[in-house]
Order: C-alpha cells, then structure tokens, then sequence
C-alpha cells in the first residue's frame, strides 16, 4: 500500500526484529512498531495493535519463526508450545493457525537448530509474499464484478491493513480505481472499535479513492434507497459450508443486502476457510472487552454503573453470500469444498 | 421519571421562563437549561439539547405560547410566523406541527392579546400534561405484550427524555418493571450521537432497570441468537399507510427482527401519526451535519481529508412492524387510519 507517498506492507521482519504498522493510532499518527519477542507479538495481537485475519496469519508465521531464532535448542515440544501460545491470542481468525501449521510443519522437518531457523525464517517470508499475491489476485478476479460508476459498501477494514498488503474487499477496490473506474466507497465505521472511520478511510484517502463514511446505522437506509450496487468485506474464518464470521456488523449489512436486491461477496483468501468446520455454529466468537463500547477513545460515554456486551465477530449464514472472491476465482458459498485439496 | 431519587419532566414552564434538562451532557452532567424566547428555543431543538419528538412537542407548544406573552400586540400573522419559524427547526417529527397547530388554535380563538397569551400558556401546559398522560397509557398497553423475563432491544431513546414523561418505548418498558416483571433491556448505543449509551442507559440506571449496551452493530447478532424476545423503537413521524420514521438504523433493526421471527413494535403517542402523509416516502429525512459521524465528542476519529453522509431517520416499511402501541392501544399499522377522526 502507498503511505505518505511510499511503498509499505503491514508487517515485514527486518534482522529478525518484526515490524508492524500501529494500527490503534491511525489515522491520527502513523508509527512502525518493532517486536523482539513472542510476548510483544502476542501482546501486539492481543491489543490489535495488528488485526485482520491475513495479517494476524503473517504475524504469527514471522512471530513462530521469530521466536525459534531465540531458542537455545531445536526441541519440537517447546516450538509446539510456542506455536500454541501464539494461537491462543485471538479464537475467531483461521488464518492464524492456517499461518502457524504452515511454518511450524518446515521447521519440523529439519534436524538441528540452525536448520530450524533457517527453515522458519524463510517458511514465514514465504507465507507473506504469498499472502501478498493472494491479495493481489482476489483484487483481480473481484475486478470483474465491479462496474464503472459502482458505489461499493465495505464494513470494517479488510484492506491492506488487514492483511500483508493490497487487501481482500479493497485488493477488489484497489484493482477497480486502478484501471480508471469511477467508483465510491461507503465505509462502515464499525463500531466499537471504529475500524473503517479510523482505517479503511485512511487507507483509501493516502491512494485518492473516492468514499464516504457513514454510521454502521445509516447502511441499510442507503441500500433502501437503491443507491450501493455491490457489497464486499472481509472475512475471519469460513466455514466449510460458506458460512463466514467476519466483524460484527457484517451479518446485518448482508441480510439488508438481501432484502434490498444488493450482491454480497466475501473477499478472503483460501486460508481464511476453515474446512475441518462444518459450519458457522462451530466457529468460536471473540468476546472483548465492554470497555471497547463504553470508553471512546479515553471517554466514558456511558453512565457510570451501565454495562455493555461487545461480540467482536458474526455468522453470516451462507445463502446470503452472493459469492466468495478467492485468489483462484469467485465460487458460491456451497462450491468452496473443492478448493480443500489445493489442486483447483 | 426518576433523576437522583426526585421526579423531573423533560420539559416545563416556571413563570414564563421555559425549563429543560440538556441532553448534551448526559450522563456526565445533569443540567437544567432556561429558555427566555423563540430563538434559544429554536437553537435548543437544533443543536438537540431537547430531541425526541414528543418532548419536541411539547417544547414547541410551551415555545409559541412563550413567545406569545413577549409581543406587543395580539397579530396573528406575526404569530403564525412565529409558529412556521418553530416548525421550521427539525424537519421530520411531526409532534412538532400538530403541536403548534394545537396551541395556535387555541390562541387564534381569542380577540385580544391579554386572552391570547392566557389561551396559549394554558394550551401549552393541557399538551404537555396530556402528553404525559398518553404516554403513561402507552406504557400500559405495551406492558401487555411484555412477559416475564423478557429481553428487550430498543434502539435510541424513546425515553421520558425524549417526551415529557414516561417516554414511549421505555413506557413500555417501565411499567413492566414497575410491575415487577424480571426484564432487560439490550439498548443499541444509537451512532451517531449515541443517544441509547448516553440517555437510553442513563435513564434506566436511573430507576434501575436492568440493561446492557451494545453496538448498534451486534443488534443482529442476538436476534440471531435467539436472545431477543421483542424489540420496541419510538417514532418520530409515522404516514397514514404505517410506515414508520425513526432514528437512523431502525430500519436496519426492523428488517433483522422479521428474519428472526423477532416482533418489531413502534410506540408513539397518536401525535406522531401524520395522517395526511400517505406513505414514508413523503417524509422528508433530515441530513445533518458530517461533524456528528466524523468527531466524537470533541476527537476527530476519521481521516482529515475524508468525508461522510449522516442521515438522521431512516423509514420503516409498515409490513415490519408488528403493531404501533399508542395511547389508545395497539393496532396493526395497517389499522391505524382509524386514529384520525379521534374518536376511537
């Protein structure tokens, strides 16, 4: 992605110190993080100092092999338990452990430690240059379902941000404006942590792409008023039945989608599917902390003695994805099953 | 309603000086504001120190029956004048219109100006306390539909705050608790001027009403879940076919209610019922200002170069809701033409 004029992914490792754009200060104060251990990176997960299920998979791959490059001997248990402790930061994204079994399963084939690390090390860049044109291809094949003059309504981040570059729902966006289309984002604000105000907004203001913020009430009056032709997000973890968790919110816009006549696609890259989950009921929603809906940004806007629920994901049931936008094409929700054995 | 322990309305006259408690700086400070003539009336019902239609209401009532007792003659051009610059503050509740239409009729009644100002005081104070009353009516048969431990959503604040008393939703809502029926109340936080964390919750604290906040967002998500047995909104204009005004996101949570098999309630007083507007598309909708989406409570959360959109109502299409609780009971909003003669 282009910040202040420059080339940046969301994370890279630079001599074994992983470096992360600070996305909790955005957009007020851009900031690269350095992260020298797997305490700083699972806190820096946990935080969401970094979030976006791509990016979080990235991260844990540079955050297994990061950790291995500390060890003083090359004992698979202790790398497993390492691997487990990075899995545990946040239940919902798949990529994370897609991410994870990646490169632990190169490690695990090596003898010695220096081979190990070796072995992570390039198993992680590996896993983020291929999660880079991942990207880049869902941005293609998305490309052809928008049209010139299209308004695209987008919920939360899952642009560059949310993954090692280019994005999922604004790789697709990404593609359109850069072939000349004429086209207009709504973003979301996503509440509560306001993810599309603070980071879809900014990602698209640095490259000049035309939207529009609007509160996550005001969507479904937008699409009553026939005025959004395609809705795009992201998504955290897809069930093998097309079900999607994604940020909640999502499962709102997708109903209103349906019953307003609006297509709604899922942009995600084949690590995002979960094919030993059946369905949605069997992926795990975070919970976070009430203090993300009653605290804005240090202010307590609620009353003193008022609690708050604060479910971080939702299941958008598969009959309402129109299709799924994956870097090997756009498949229906129920045909995703061919793409488990890696040969499509 | 109950403010640290002592009986309040929203909204009265104290020797023709207008008192209303200010809603901008709920829950952290509560403030009686005085009202000397139409202009702090009219800036008060802008900048939304007073909102809700009925609470509007009644403001515009006590508004031109204040501004009445300042003139030097008794002209009714100069005081239908003074109505029309009233109803021109908030363009989509209509207990506004019917309200001033109430008081000025009273008024125009009368030959001199000692009479004029005599009928609009006591006008503006016999609409507020039927206000009251029908409000507290509504209550009572919306409590009918409440069963114990009940889980309600509402979203906004059809409050007392937002009427003079007793509010229309929360009605409902507190005389089901008064009743001793075991309830909680899910309270969308309402973005963008977040008036369910900052009012809604505010107020049940205040009598202690169990509630929790959640993100307009995660609405969906418990309905989903099965968690909400009913959802209850107010109303700021509803046309003659039954379909239904009301803050930004209403129409979002209608729609997620009907797939979930969820009952969708409107409650308003038959004062917010326009019944020569035949359907929601000739109610106007407010947009107001983008600073409302793009600042939260003095922070910039968006990008300095970004814009945004803010409608303030949205319309609900009467075939989502189930029934319109008003004073005069519940009727389908296919019913509700019967309401005009006033003699039901």
């Amino acid at each position: 992605m282009i910040i202040n004029g420059r080339p940046y992914r969301t994370v890279w490792m630079d001599d074994r110190v992983i470096k992360i754009i600070n996305q909790t200060l955005l957009p007020g104060k851009f900031e690269i993080v350095s992260l020298r251990d797997h305490h700083e990176v699972a806190k820096s997960i946990r935080s969401m100092v970094i979030r976006g299920a791509p990016a979080i998979g990235a991260m844990g791959a540079y955050g297994l092999a990061q950790a291995v490059c500390q060890l003083d001997r090359g004992d698979l248990n202790e790398i497993e338990s390492l691997k487990q402790f990075l899995q545990a930061t946040r239940p919902t994204a798949y990529d994370l452990t897609h991410a994870l079994n990646a490169v632990f399963n190169k490690i695990a084939r090596e003898a010695d430690l220096p081979g190990m690390q070796q072995a992570g090390i390039k198993a992680a860049e590996a896993y983020a240059d291929q999660s880079v044109e991942a990207c880049r291809k869902i941005g293609e094949h998305g490309n052809r379902l928008i049209r010139d003059g299209d308004v695209i309504l987008t919920h939360c981040n899952a642009g560059a941000l949310a993954t090692v570059d280019y994005g999922t729902a604004l790789a697709v966006v990404r593609m359109a404006h850069y072939e000349g289309k004429n086209i207009i984002v709504y973003v979301d604000e996503t509440r509560p942590r306001l993810q599309g105000a603070k980071l879809t907004a900014w990602e698209l203001s640095q490259e000049n792409i035309k939207h529009v913020i609007i509160a996550d009430n005001a969507a479904g009056y937008y699409m009553q008023k026939g005025e959004i032709d395609i809705v795009i997000t992201g998504a955290d973890r897809i069930a093998a039945n097309g079900d999607a968790a994604n940020k909640i919110g999502t499962y709102e816009k997708a109903v209103l989608a349906r019953v307003n006549d609006v297509p709604f696609y899922i942009a995600a890259p084949i690590s995002t599917i979960d094919f030993r989950c059946d369905s949605g009921e069997h992926i795990p929603i975070e919970e976070r902390d009430e203090s993300e809906v009653l605290i804005i940004d240090g202010k307590r806007i609620a009353p003193m003695n008022s609690r708050a629920r604060n479910p971080a994901f939702d299941i958008t049931p598969a009959e309402y994805i129109e299709g799924i936008i994956t870097e090997k094409g756009i498949f229906k929700p129920t045909e995703i099953k061919v793409l488990a054995s890696g040969n499509v």
